[in-house]
């Protein structure tokens, strides 16, 4: 049963990083001006798979446990925010509004990973790299916004 | 915690709801033929938000019930993949591309409608709504996708 739950969550995570797929960084993300601490296009897609097996990890060991409901229905408002934020930043090309989904998205990992920890542990720890990443992600959608002052406005 | 797990549920399903929002039919949708029983722009809001309503409490009830694990994985797949037809359609204007994601949206809901009911019958019942609105989508989305061949085949 739980690899059928990991399994389930797993595809949800894809679902939600589909967006990331159809909505690629182009031209307008290459000519935006970076930080120098921007992690490499490459290293994306490779953070992302590997936090969507501790994400599906966390939620089907919490899933299978009783006392669940507060971090189930964490778990399932961020992977809706997660899904949400590459339609903005990278469909719309709207840095501000990316940067409003990113803190909500920011907020519900932080929540999740809590209650997560609270009826499991391990399920608490596999969300901390992924909490990391999001302040990285959110970091890097902050120094964008102030780099272009010009095309954050125009969005 | 029944009103706690409740909001953050119905949160997921605004957070969900915002691709709506972000990405609206415009004058490409409007230019699209489309069958005589496409219902009217308004009622889309007021349907997706009963069946927000309704589905959050779906959810709310089976978080706080034992043997959980199968429907709460649903629950947040099914949520992610609707999160993900708004930007396919409208924001790429890829018809077949929705189509895919609505099959793939109506058997997550199904197999979620099915495991919530194995738990509770109500919540069960709170998801044939939601399962008859996706279906009528899936059926304008094909009916769409048939009356425009050359608009589908450019996407």
């Amino acid at each position: 049963m739980i690899w059928i739950t990991f399994a389930i969550f797993l595809a949800a995570c894809f679902a939600a990083g589909t967006t990331g797929a159809i909505f690629p960084p182009g031209e307008w993300y290459r000519q935006l001006s970076k930080p120098p601490w921007t992690p490499p296009d490459w290293l994306f897609p490779v953070a992302w798979t590997t936090l969507y097996i501790c994400m599906a990890a966390a939620g089907a060991r919490v899933a299978l446990a009783d006392d669940n409901a507060i971090p189930m229905a964490l778990w399932a408002l961020q992977i809706a925010l997660n899904a949400l934020w590459t339609p903005v930043f990278f469909g719309l090309k709207r840095i501000r509004g990316g940067m409003m989904v990113l803190c909500a998205l920011w907020v519900a990992v932080a929540a999740c990973m809590i209650a997560l920890w609270q009826v499991d542990w391990i399920a608490g720890l596999l969300f901390v790299p992924y909490l990391a990443w999001v302040s990285v992600a959110g970091a890097l959608n902050f120094s964008v916004w102030r780099r272009n002052p010009g095309i954050a406005a125009a969005a």
